[in-house]
C-alpha cells in the first residue's frame, strides 16, 4: 500500500475559508432554481507537522457557505492530531469516524451541511496523499492495488448491490490493459460537453454567439437549461437545435422545476427538438418519481440525468437499481469524498448505468476529471456514452486549472486533486473581508454581509 | 381565517440556544448507532414588538447542535421584521421562502441541517400562533377551515400522491363529527406506548424493574432496542416478551444497524417472539431497501416502521408508496415544522398507511401529541393501529408538559405548542455556558468544549 511514512504527518492545522464570486452580475449559472447564484466555496486547507498541504473545498450557491463553514470547524475534532498515514492507512474507518460520530450524526446522517463539510475535508486529504506520493491524484487511485482502493470505502448499506469482495474481483478483471489505457488518457483526455450556451439568464443573442463559439471548439453536446417556461424552452431549444444541426447532441436541464406529471408532459413538448436527456427533471429526492418519469420517457429516446444534489451513496443506489437514471451525475463535492464516489461508481459499473459527473461551479472540473479517468482506466474501461460536464467559469483560480482542448479534457500532470487556490484569490474573494467584497459593499454592488456571516474568520 | 390582527406583530427578535442535557451519563437513549446521546435541543425564542413571544425547537443528540444553533442565526434574515401575521396568511409562501432561498437551498435542499433549523424556526411560528389564538396547537388545526389549514402547505412533488385541492375534499368529508372526536380526545386522551424498557444501555435487572413499573401503569405496548448482538437481543427481547405476556404487544428498533440482507436475516430470527414492527432495520434513506424487508417479514406477521430521521415529505412520499413502511413515524422536529409534517399526514392517509409518531429526545412527546390529535379529530378519525410513542424524559422542563395516565396522552390544554422551557433550563443547560455545565466541566464530568461550540451566544 503506498502509504507514506508517518513521520512529519501528524495533522496540525486546518483552516477553512468562506470563498465566494460575484457570479450573479452576469447571469452566469442561473437556472429554474438557483436564479441568481454567487459561485462560492467552503476552501480547507490542512497542513502537517513537517509542513506538508492539501487542499478541499465544497461548492455552494453564496448565502449558506457561512454555515458549511462552521460546521467544518466543528469537525476538527475528528482531524487535528491524527497522523495522515493513519488516515491513509485506514481511510474507510477515518471515514466513518467523520461521517457517523455517535452524537453527530443525528444533524445528518450523510446529507446536507454535515456531508458538504466532510466533503470539503476529505477533498483536502486525498490532494494531500496525492502529493505525497507526488501523482495526480488520478493516477495515485489507478495505481492503487484493488484491495487498496476498495479499503477506502464503507460498505455499509450497499451491500445489496455490490459487497467489498465483488469490488475488488471487478477491479481485478481490469487490470490488464490499465497501462494502454493510461497512454490513451495522457495522449487524448477525455471528452466533455458544454453547458455554457443556455444558462436561463443569458439573451437570445448570447446563446446564439456562444453556440457558434463551442461548435468552433469542436464541442458535440450543448446543454441547456429549461423550466420556467414553456414557450420560451421551445424557443431557446429549437434556436440551438437550428445552430447546431442534427448531428449533435442537445440536452436539456431542469434543475428541480417541475413535479412528475409535469416531467413527464413538458419533456413530451420538446421531445421534438430530440434531446438525449433531461438533467433533474423533479426532486433530487425522488426515486421513484424518477423511475416514473425514466419509463414514460423511454418511448421518445429521452433518458434521465441526476446526481448534483443526491445525498449520498445510498440515493445513488437506489436510483441505479430502479432505473431512474439512465445517467448517472456524480458530483465531486457534495457526497462524502472520493472514497464514496468510488462506491457509486462501482454499483454504476455493476448495474450498468453510465457515469456522466456533473462539473461547474467552483472547482467542480479540476476534482471531477480525476475520478473520471480512473474509471475509464481502472473501471469500466470504455467512453462510449460518458462524458463529463464543462463549464468555462472560475478556472483562473486554481494553481492547476483544468485543460479542455477540442472538446476533450487532458489529464492532469501536476501532483494532487487539482484543488489548490492561486495566491491572491483568498486575499480578494474571502466573503466577507475580501478585498474585492470590501469594493463591492462600498460601491453597493452587494449589501454588507450578516452578523452570522461575520463570525468566520 | 383565524389569523390575527397585525398590529404589534412584526418580529423583532429572534434568540437561538444551544441546550444539552448529560443523558449519556446513565445510558438512557443508547442506542445500537447513538451509543452516547446527550439529549439536547436548539431552542428558539421569537418576540413580536408587542412583546408576544413563541417558542421552538429541534432535538438532537450532543455534539453538532451548535450548527443547528449557528444556521438558525443565519436565518434570521428570512424571519425578522416580517409580521408574524402576514406570515399565518400565506404559511405556505413563507414556508417556500424558508426552505428554498435561490442561493441557500444549495447547502439543503430541505434536509440536515438546514431542515433541522427550519424546524425550530416553523415550531416557534406555531407556537405564537395558537398563543395568539389563544388554544392549544391542536386546537387550533383543528378549528381552521380546510381550505386555510391546507393553505399551510407546500404541495411542490408530492401531487403525484396528493393535490390541493384532493386535501381539502378530504378533510371536509371529516367535519361531520370533528366534535365529538374532540370530546373524546379532552376526556379519554390518545394511546401511548413505552420505549422505556429497553434501551441497550440497560442492565437485565433494569429492564425487569421497568417492564413491572409500565405493565403497573397500564401499557399494552412495549419498544426494545436491538442490533448490537443477536443473541443478546434474543435473550433481552424474550424476558420482556415473558414479562409483559403474550397478550401484549413488543416492538423493536434497530436505529439502522444493518443491511437489507442483515435485518431480513435477524428478524426472522426474532421472528418467534412475535414483534409487532422492526423499526429503522436499516439507512433511513433507503426507500427500496424497507420495500424489500417489508415484503420479507410480511409472512411473518412484522411491519416495518420508520421516520424519525426521514429527511422530508419526498422521502415520506416514497416509503408510504412503495410499501416499504406499515407503520409511519412522523418526527416533530426533523422536517420542515407543522407545515410539512401535516402533508406527511395527508399522504399517508390517502395511501391507507397508520401514522404512529416517534418522540421522546426533547420536547418531541410535548410536540407530537398535538398533531396526533388533530389527526384524529379532523383527517384519519381513527385511533386504530394507532399510538404515539411515550419516553419519560426531560418532560420536566416543560412549562406544559405532557401528561400521560393509564398509557393515555391527556390532551394538552394550555394555549401554544408545550415547548415553552421553565425558567431555570437556559440557565442550567444553555451549553457550554450554563451553570450545570461549568459544574461538570469543573468537576471532569465532561471534557471542555471545543471553539466552535464557544462561537454561539
Amino acid at each position: 500500500m503506498p502509504v507514506p511514512d508517518r513521520k512529519g504527518l501528524n495533522i496540525v492545522s486546518l483552516d477553512v475559508k468562506d470563498v465566494r464570486f460575484p457570479t450573479s452580475l452576469g447571469g452566469h449559472g442561473s437556472d429554474a432554481l438557483h436564479t441568481d447564484p454567487n459561485y462560492s466555496c467552503a476552501y480547507v486547507t490542512i497542513t502537517t507537522e513537517s509542513g506538508r498541504q492539501g487542499f478541499g473545498l465544497t461548492f455552494t450557491c453564496g448565502r449558506g457557505t457561512e454555515v458549511i463553514v462552521f460546521c467544518i470547524r466543528t469537525m476538527k475534532r475528528f482531524v487535528l492530531n491524527k497522523n495522515a498515514a493513519d488516515i491513509f492507512a485506514d481511510f474507510g474507518g477515518f471515514w466513518r469516524t467523520l461521517t457517523n460520530d455517535s452524537q453527530m450524526r443525528w444533524i445528518g446522517p450523510e446529507k446536507g451541511v454535515a456531508h458538504l463539510a466532510v466533503a470539503a475535508i476529505l477533498n483536502a486529504l486525498w490532494d494531500l496523499w496525492a502529493r505525497l506520493e507526488n501523482k495526480p491524484l488520478w493516477r495515485l487511485l489507478v495505481d492503487l492495488e484493488p484491495e487498496e482502493l476498495v479499503s477506502t470505502i464503507d460498505f455499509r448499506y450497499i451491500t445489496d448491490v455490490v459487497t467489498k469482495e465483488e469490488a475488488i474481483q471487478m477491479l481485478k478483471s481490469k487490470r490488464a490493459g490499465v497501462q494502454e489505457r493510461v497512454k490513451i488518457l495522457e495522449q487524448k483526455g477525455y471528452p466533455a460537453y458544454t453547458t455554457q450556451v443556455g444558462w436561463l439568464g443569458y439573451s437570445d443573442e448570447v446563446l446564439a454567439s456562444l453556440c457558434a463559439k463551442y461548435l468552433a471548439l469542436s464541442f458535440t453536446h450543448f446543454k441547456v437549461k429549461v423550466g420556467l417556461n414553456l414557450q420560451d424552452d421551445l424557443r431557446r431549444c429549437s434556436a440551438v437545435r437550428k445552430y447546431i444541426g442534427d448531428d449533435k447532441f442537445l440536452m436539456v436541464d431542469a434543475n428541480q422545476a417541475w413535479s412528475v406529471d409535469e416531467a413527464i408532459k413538458w419533456m413530451k413538448a420538446l421531445a421534438p427538438l430530440k434531446p438525449m436527456w433531461i438533467e433533474e427533471p423533479t426532486s433530487p429526492d425522488d426515486v421513484l418519481g424518477h423511475a416514473t418519469i425514466s419509463k414514460a420517457l423511454k418511448p421518445y429516446g429521452i433518458g434521465v440525468a441526476t446526481g448534483e444534489m443526491c445525498a449520498n451513496r445510498v440515493m445513488f443506489k437506489q436510483f441505479l437499481q430502479s432505473g431512474g437514471v439512465q445517467y448517472c451525475q456524480i458530483d465531486s463535492a457534495r457526497i462524502g469524498g472520493v472514497n464514496e464516489i468510488l462506491a457509486v461508481y462501482l454499483m454504476a459499473w455493476k448495474l450498468n448505468v453510465s457515469v456522466c459527473p456533473h462539473a461547474g461551479g467552483v472547482g467542480l472540473c479540476e476534482m471531477v476529471q480525476h475520478l473520471q479517468m480512473w474509471d475509464f482506466a481502472s473501471l469500466s474501461g470504455t467512453m462510449e456514452g460518458r462524458l463529463v460536464e464543462y463549464v468555462d467559469q472560475q478556472h483562473e483560480h486554481f494553481v492547476d486549472p483544468c485543460v479542455v482542448e477540442n472538446a476533450r479534457y487532458m489529464a492532469p500532470k501536476m501532483p494532487g486533486y487539482s484543488t489548490e487556490f492561486i495566491p491572491g484569490t483568498l486575499e480578494k474573494f474571502a466573503y466577507p473581508r475580501g478585498s474585492e467584497w470590501q469594493r463591492m459593499f462600498n460601491e453597493g454592488i452587494f449589501p454588507l454581509p450578516d452578523e452570522a456571516e461575520l463570525v468566520n474568520p
